[in-house]
């Protein structure tokens, strides 16, 4: 996959492209990152912002500089082109899965500023938000889609990485874990875990990935599909909830 | 505001730490902003994961190292510790203007593995998820809290830089915003804009923004206080789109 970013401020990228997951995918030829500073294509004055028609505060990003330059990274090509900005699509695990299937991303990122809507109209094919909260710019949600994109992408993750996509993947919350010591500071782990009665083990993780579930994140549980066990202990443990 | 943050990936800060607002807040004395790497507390091996008691896939942070090295940045204050997981209760504007008020926060992010439960249990005082999704690790998750923090402290932002929160602080999405030139490829600015009538421009920019959010966040009007206009013009919004 090719992933080209729009941004004013490239400097931001340059730990979180080349640590971790992000460098790995790119050393195996997953995919490759780019990021480019729209500002080189504005005019002479490298004017990218301008003061909004009809009045009001604040700037607003000037189309020029970032239709340019989403056509000097696209050349003739015809990506997805993404604009990060609070009134776009919610990003979940799902629109994460289907971006994995493409095989050129473009990201348009701004800080501060308004962006003049003729960029929405008429260069992106789709507005991303990856929550209801303000940020100084679509930078840090550009890298949070991008990572979450990127482990999908074939031959990224090892199996020892990937058990954290359990979250989203059963439709339940995980289930409590444990590791040594087995007392910590006087704090034990459940003896069930310790046992070595697999059967026991499966039914306790079970039950306390729908507990947590239950808890936290009710929503989830409506959506979920549950077999005649689940829903049994799920009555179980609504009862103890009362 | 003092901001800690343990993580095994310190380089991947580097970048969003030293550029833009987070460099500007650091330069003004508003936040000082802090990376440890808590592999540094790990004991002789330097091993910071281990086997899940009960089986599975997938290694699990051990409480050790992260016990350790949050008492080394808090030393004997109390701050809130906020473990990032997806599991946690949701990030959003709200959650950052409370955390905003804090003197000191401490940000956990764990990296493919699961927490050791007594973590959860006996160290943090809150866990934040940003969203349904799944990332490698808690490093983008964190930068993206603390970046939606540190812009809300007291002088971080000049009032050019503010607009962008008009998204969440009143209730609906933004107007559409234009800016020179008014003429873009024959992509021409509404020409309310240009008239210089404030009040026809008032008007539009009104039923623009509850025209935005009914298509896009109809879930936001539920929540929000609407005048006798706005109702009004909702209501004809609504008949136009049926």
């Amino acid at each position: 996959m090719n992933i080209q970013v729009l941004s004013l401020f490239p400097g931001m990228f340059e730990g979180v492209f080349q640590q971790s997951i992000m460098k790995k995918a790119q050393d195996k030829g997953a995919v490759t990152l780019g990021v480019t500073d729209f500002r080189e294509f504005a005019d002479n004055k490298r004017q990218v912002d301008d003061y909004p028609y009809g009045g009001g505060a604040g700037m607003v990003l000037k189309p020029e500089p970032v239709f340019r330059a989403a056509e000097a990274v696209t050349e003739n090509r015809k990506p997805r082109i993404i604009l990060m900005c609070p009134q776009g699509e919610r990003f979940t695990q799902q629109k994460a899965e289907e971006l994995a299937q493409e095989e050129e991303l473009v990201f348009i990122c701004g800080h501060y500023e308004g962006y003049d809507e003729r960029i929405r109209e008429h260069l992106v094919t789709d507005e991303i938000s990856i929550g209801d909260f303000v940020l100084t710019g679509g930078e840090l949600a550009a890298m949070t889609v991008i990572d979450s994109v990127v482990r999908l992408l074939p031959g990224v993750l090892g199996n020892a990485e990937s058990p954290v996509s359990d979250s989203f993947s059963t439709g339940f919350l995980e289930h409590p874990h444990y590791t040594r010591p087995a007392e910590f500071r006087g704090l034990t782990v459940p003896e069930v875990l310790t046992g070595g009665n697999h059967a026991k083990i499966d039914a306790w993780r079970e039950e306390q990935a729908l507990k947590r579930t239950l808890e936290r994140r009710p929503d989830l549980l409506e959506q979920a599909t549950l077999t005649d066990t689940q829903k049994k202990l799920l009555e179980k443990l609504k009862s103890n909830l009362k």
